[in-house]
């Protein structure tokens, strides 16, 4: 195929802000038509949905650019590769990902240090640049996805974002096996993920979210413990007693709500480690720096993961120790999808297919 | 000696919140007279006056118990040992320091893993325990300090506390030589022990504080580069640009407010830490956890140090590759000391002498 | 009970080099006969035979001073505490094991930053002191073991040395979940142990011994691969083989020979660690440094574990994670268990039974 | 300049094995004559000489290809990309550096972990392809090296293969400012960086070696103890006393011989680290592994560095805080500094002048 601009598909345009995309048929690339070296065009059969695509509809991040395509967590086969792209294990052909961060500027020292998430002049999927809710997507080599053999298109969607962000954030915690993590909103699309990582690097799992099928689902991903945040009545006390009475090493919290990363703060045994991971909006208002400071807690940010951790995240999918829980829905049904996301309605992960 | 029951000295009690101390002559150890196993007298010569004895008279930490004894950076003898102590490498006439963590259990996890300073057991000096704004203290043989020989006694005081809780963070920030660090307050009791620590660790030193006097010293002590925050229109932009125009790698706030804080949070670098060492009152509101999980930035909270840790912040004043600043008053003017440090009044450390 | 001079119990003694020792009943401590502070006396039920104390006999290690009691993973109750001794957790009557390191100085680096198993000034049982090859030993507050409720008091005498050396070695190495690791003699009683330590921190494991029952046993306790090193032509080429054909990530030799050592330099990926925890006598030959250099391999050696890391290698047979393989005898055996130990007879741990 | 092929320039042929170059004009590259994507031509200005260079004429690496060209420390500017390359920060009249290690996958695990001086498909400019001993060199733009402005071009050459490498190894340390490090061969062509960079690290150098002259360059250049190894009488004994008594945190070997490693395995203190750094030919014997493993000694294999250390280790040259001693010589003279070379004769860094 001499140049992508030969083909065409359709993509779920968002005009303006709102929850609300327009699906057209489109070139397969916009201008140049042609692409650039390095540069690869990737036929979708599926992507997921992540309540971050939510946000950046509603502007919560930054004021987009009209018409706008979102959507960073696709899977599907490599139809074209730029010509003259240099040092390239993919072919034409080849299954792969695409995730959040197409591609980055390889020189800085986050590029040089295996930390390339961070760059800062990375761009991002249906963020900074038409991401995957369309058949097709314009996608960099150098940040391309692997996806294992054994691992079904759909299953290997959340963990381009999902299940690497809570992965690399347990992994640089540089925890213990036998340490106790607890993560806030263990049930839900992130937190299901986290609960499989911990238990499989040997941490034991304190799983915090409301109503008994969550309860059900995180015991059965092999959570020791649950507490649930509306039957509590002191978070901190039953965390920590929990938690050898102490509190627990690791603190993961999933969720996009502040109260959790001030109990947190507070429950952590001595040198305990917070990883920030959900985004809540809004200024985080009522963190007391004294007793982090004196008993030497650490709040570890954390996003995304580099492309060796995005492999390891699938390599563990790939031998069955973690199993995304996803639905499959047809493409079409985006709208409907958001919309039930920003009511809540959505439990787990949806996934549409083209 | 038999007991240090026979021995009695001056010491500035506290019998009340406020900033007020009565100086009265009492036996050198409360009940019960004789010294326990693992207890040592010692016959102070100096301490320095630090910040959060004020906060601790004026109920900013938890209520004291009165009357109470406040102080924990002395410099003395040791007099006596208790009898049947085992283990030590003390002797009466060593010339020691007793600092703020004058005891820990030994036995919980962070005393067996050189963190000991965040034992949950810990007994503080001035805090838990009578302290040492007096002519003699009850301390423990396992949490003595060796004054190595060519440190003055004065010097090593402001050590004991200010200086292993900078040189503390700045260690265990694991930074590289050639780093980037802000250290906000430069020119303060922390902060001028902090410029020396970083400068000495191969760091590279932005010295964030204000006024003509300040910058003098903090470029003296080897600052690279100085920001005043007075002068400052815009201090993201200004920090990022005095750090290879991306952020520092280390931000070190050494002063007890909020601002600084929230200000690190966004001028750092990509994967850049800031260390949690100056202790503001009430709770940090504004901060936003986007930024900081997009950008993997950590927070670090750090107050103290390990003994180790201790031994080793003395070794650099002992090799001269650190200099505390520090005026030496007689031990009468401890209120007009306190009440000139509520006031802002004081420049540096005072230390005084009995 | 004032003293334990007035018990006597039946020891093991060893009056010159050689596989033989003499039973006979002596006082429970020898001069002085009152514990001093810091000591206490534990009357064992059990205690482990390791290959260690058949070096010892056999003066491979030091020429030991005679007559001597060997024996270092003793299991019991203590039956009395040195009066005066400071903050212990212990009391008379509690399940404690007697480990090699049976006392450290507490005041070194080493021992001031959870390393002390390598305190030079410490005190090793059935090594610088008498040992638990006896009906009591004297031992040290400091450094003696809970044990957890739910674990039998024969299964954790092998935690006490074999157990937590492997532990200790696979923690310490850093890794990550996934990573693949051989263990040279996966089979033998340090072998089984790492396989299954190995398998909690969520390493793959490859396990190399020789013969069908060993295949099986390690098989069962996890391994994912089995290489028969009798049976190889080419072990770093198999080994590669068996580890993405890159080689493994750690290699951890549990045998006490040299082959081993010097294959696991050549196979292991590059910036690979070999975990030296195998003791072979005599010095190594044949180890060629350019290819460690630049292929940034290390070497790492490792021997026991901390306080804190006996706790963690025992909290794992507690949760079910790790089980010991041993055969209890009757303590009067101890001389033919080394006659068959020396003769390579013994498969697994033996523990003695008072 | 459509292409390469139209220049020609001189090169200095290996065209068997054996201490002699022959000077040639050739194309300045070789089949294919255009430069592919990624690829760039390099005319050097000056190029080091590093006895790896000779090791590899004499054939004690591995067999070449003849012809061969050497070299890999060359300084000059670029002055051709190839067409279609993407992703540069260099354009044609760039001043830069060619390393050791010229290109690497981009996709391994070591490279994706900014690690890729070992990635196991590493072209090695003067080894797998022709070096730097020629006015003209074909380079890969992904490990293109920036020379910081202030930095003279003949200065950069030896940092760009001894300076890394001595620079990386004890960076990866991960020392403590004030550990002591012992440098052996510390007045040679590696030694005399390594004093440096340990001192910037904040590290407190004993440097080895022997000769007034090397004294008196080790002691100038911040080493603080001196030890002559051929006046030395017990070399355990001597660092020891030199390193508080209890032996140095570290040791880096930066000579070719056996002898100083295996001292450094005894006298380094527990939980000591020796740097693998200097390449002795043949197998290292007599290594004991029980001093190692029971005191908790590593040996850290390491070489070069990444390109992220490239940059590092260059900006603490234009910081003024290592200066490289060299001798700049014609290259015409490369025979000769080879034989002097082999012959023991050549005192720091020879770099050859085109």
């Amino acid at each position: 195929m001499s140049s992508p601009a030969v083909l065409s598909g359709r993509a779920a345009l968002v005009q303006e802000l709102g929850i609300e995309t327009v699906t057209e048929t489109l070139p397969a690339k916009k201008q140049p038509a042609e692409l650039l070296p390095g540069e690869c065009l990737v036929k979708l059969e599926y992507t997921g949905v992540c309540h971050s695509d939510l946000h950046f509809m509603l502007g919560d991040f930054r004021q987009p650019k009209f018409p706008h395509v979102g959507g960073h967590e696709g899977v599907g086969h490599v139809v074209a590769i730029g010509e003259h792209t240099a040092q390239t294990a993919f072919k034409v052909g080849d299954r792969v990902g695409v995730k959040w961060v197409m591609d980055t500027c390889m020189q800085c020292e986050l590029c040089l240090s295996g930390t390339e998430q961070y760059c800062e002049k990375r761009r991002l999927a249906g963020f900074t640049d038409w991401g995957t809710f369309g058949e097709y997507v314009v996608a960099f080599v150098n940040h391309l996805v692997v996806i294992p053999e054994n691992v079904p298109s759909p299953a290997a969607a959340p963990i381009l974002c999902a299940g690497v962000t809570v992965y690399s954030a347990l992994k640089n915690s540089r925890s213990n096996v036998g340490d106790w993590v607890t993560i806030t909103g263990a049930g839900g699309g992130l937190g299901h993920l986290a609960v499989q990582y911990a238990v499989a690097m040997g941490l034991r799992v304190i799983a915090i979210d409301t109503g008994e099928d969550k309860k059900k689902v995180c015991l059965e991903l092999g959570a020791e413990k649950w507490i649930d945040f509306k039957e509590s009545k002191d978070m901190i006390q039953d965390v920590r007693a929990a938690a050898d009475g102490v509190g627990p090493h690791l603190a993961l919290v999933a969720t996009g709500t502040h109260g959790p990363y001030i109990q947190a703060s507070l429950y952590l045994r001595p040198t305990g480690k917070l990883l920030c991971v959900g985004l809540p909006a809004g200024p985080l208002n009522g963190l007391h720096l004294t007793p982090i400071a004196v008993r030497g807690v650490q709040l570890l940010g954390s996003a995304l993961g580099s492309r060796k951790e995005v492999a390891e995240a699938l390599a563990l999918v790939a031998r069955g120790k973690v199993k995304p829980h996803y639905q499959v829905v047809p493409h079409e049904q985006l709208n409907t999808v958001l919309e039930d996301m920003h009511n809540g309605k959505i439990v787990g992960r949806v996934v549409l297919q083209y």
